[in-house]
């Protein structure tokens, strides 16, 4: 059906192999969400049914492990359908998962299961099948699941992202400038923004990878703080398939006034229409050029992938953890986290100080801190 | 993945178009059941999350409909596994769906999609493709789907089934006795068992079928008196899609004490020792030669259909509106209903009065009353 099946069946088997006392697998049907976007009642499109969010809070107070299976199917199933309705049906995406996840109570973790779609999308000239292998090729080497010792290749690249990390928290820069084609971007940060990357753990001491693969420095910038303009590097693909081209947003005192695309610009205002914080920033992240997505140099149509290739930004919900306990209030909060990539080695990115110096961060995607 | 995606997508298409809020869709996938199967802590065989009796009982609240789409998926996959295990593995079947059942708060059907292995199993000797057409045509023709108005035709189906019923609650036998080859059953009935067959109606007068096809006219008996012998005339296919073939099951008062079949009698053996009401019968029903299915003369291997077929009994759980108020109490309980065929145009079913009359009830697969 979605060409995931068999790794969801392997992980769940792997699971209960590891003593898990119940698997709690289930499939999304993107055909059946077209049908709700096609047809439903206009006012029923939020419903959520109340077990839905019991279901995800208990996840929380059970202290479960979550794993949610990605990979692209049927990307054009939702052309032609209203932009506005797509975004208004989020299941089963709802906010008690960033409740679960501010709390750290759940060791979680996406990652993307090769799929026939997925695979014609990246390789559109490829044979079926011969894409099919290239994909889980791809896969398999940015995930670095063909080293002899992935947990070990991953330890060593998440102990360079941490030095990064704990650069970018003793500088406590006001603010990030980037500068690039198409792009002049002033990202303001709050006076406790802290930088993340690598590594979570839960309030019981789990250490997990929220993403595999991972090559991210991130935190949460001041939504009241951005101006500027941005031209995306790579395609923006967003949960509900629909790619978006050739994307360039202008930012005015921390909103996006501007969105304006190749294809598809629509069901990205849509997205940021959603609520007062889904056009403000939750996110950013800056990536490396060592990393294997951005060195791959393949556009995987698939923002868990894509984003580790490049610096990026997102619309929409911060991640609480990345900021301090007195600028809680001040993160932003949406409904929606769209992130989209800003990131190349033509970018540099300077950290400017409240003293109005300007310090290389990322020149020619090398570290320059 | 199943087989079962393009009916289970046209249905839910269906319900949007005529304004359902909500269409809570979702896969059983057995590869992961086996794999719970086979690997799961022995102590977490029966977790239920909470969520989901959360979820079954806001059904009832809700006053949702709710529609499973069966059909025969990988009919060996648990194959060589521990019976008992999968006998405790009952997910995700819970006690609280007979308690909206019994308290008729939705309006629910069961119906099959012909997928390819169930195909295969009715029409072994079938080219797949060929066997899959075959399949379809079979279910259209038993689901009476191949009439200018089905509906009409189910109309005039059920009232004769009403007709039936009526006379048998007019009769109240104190038993039924059941005489072929290889069953000499006595099936003692409640004082205040009543016969239902056809429409169901829930609490806000919906009237609906609960099962697509419906050939039968049943009651709960006395779960203390039922003596004899009985052979199944069809093969009885477990939820587990395990295939018990030859059964015959010898009753003292109203328990199983003997279970033996030409192949997998331990399965059943397994269900029966679940607990005390799994061992006796909380069901009758009786069909005539005049069902689709019968005169098909196919065997499914399916209980919806097979059951539609000929005249059977359940052990397990009673349906608590086929008998009254005063018999509540006395009405079999259990978390299991497995029904077996025991009918054909070969068994003859008499009623006993209190009186010690013998009333012919059914003869050559022909209503007597």
């Amino acid at each position: 059906m979605l060409g995931r099946e068999p790794l969801t069946r392997a992980i769940a088997a792997s699971c209960y192999r590891h003593g898990a006392r119940f698997v709690d697998a289930s499939y999304l049907d993107p055909w059946i969400r077209r049908a709700r976007v096609e047809h439903a009642p206009d006012d029923s499109l939020e419903f959520v049914p109340s077990w839905h969010r019991e279901r995800v809070l208990e996840y929380g107070r059970q202290r479960c492990a979550r794993i949610a299976v990605g990979g692209l199917v049927a990307p054009a199933l939702l052309d032609g359908l209203d932009p506005e309705r797509i975004a208004r049906d989020r299941w089963p995406f709802i906010p008690e998962y960033h409740t679960i996840i501010d709390e750290a109570t759940t060791n979680w973790n996406g990652v993307n299961c090769p799929t026939p779609d997925w695979a014609q999308v990246v390789y559109p000239d490829a044979e079926p099948g011969d894409a099919l292998a290239r994909l889980w090729e791809a896969v398999l080497h940015v995930c670095r699941l063909d080293e002899d010792d992935p947990a070990a290749a991953w330890e060593q690249r998440l102990a360079k992202l941490r030095r990064a990390r704990d650069m970018l928290n003793d500088a406590r820069f006001d603010a990030l400038h980037f500068e690039g084609p198409g792009t002049d971007l002033t990202v303001g940060l709050l006076p406790t923004s802290t930088w993340d990357s690598g590594w979570s753990e839960t309030v019981d001491g789990i250490r997990y990878m929220a993403n595999l693969p991972t090559e991210e420095t991130f935190t949460a910038p001041d939504p009241q703080r951005t101006d500027g303009v941005v031209r995306a590097t790579r395609p923006l693909v967003l949960k509900s398939g629909i790619v978006i081209e050739g994307l360039r947003v202008r930012f005015a005192a921390g909103r996006a006034v501007e969105i304006d695309a190749d294809r598809n610009a629509d069901a990205l205002r849509a997205q940021a229409a959603r609520d007062d914080g889904a056009a403000r920033l939750g996110e950013v992240a800056l990536v490396d050029r060592e990393s294997r997505i951005g060195r791959l140099g393949t556009v995987f149509y698939d923002t868990l992938f894509d984003e580790n290739a490049a610096s990026h930004i997102a619309l929409g919900s911060a991640y609480v953890d990345t900021v301090g306990d007195d600028d809680r209030d001040r993160a932003n909060r949406s409904v929606v986290h769209v992130d989209f990539m800003i990131g190349s080695n033509d970018l540099s990115v300077t950290g400017l100080t409240r003293d109005g110096e300007r310090v290389p961060v990322l020149r020619d995607g090398a570290w320059q801190i």
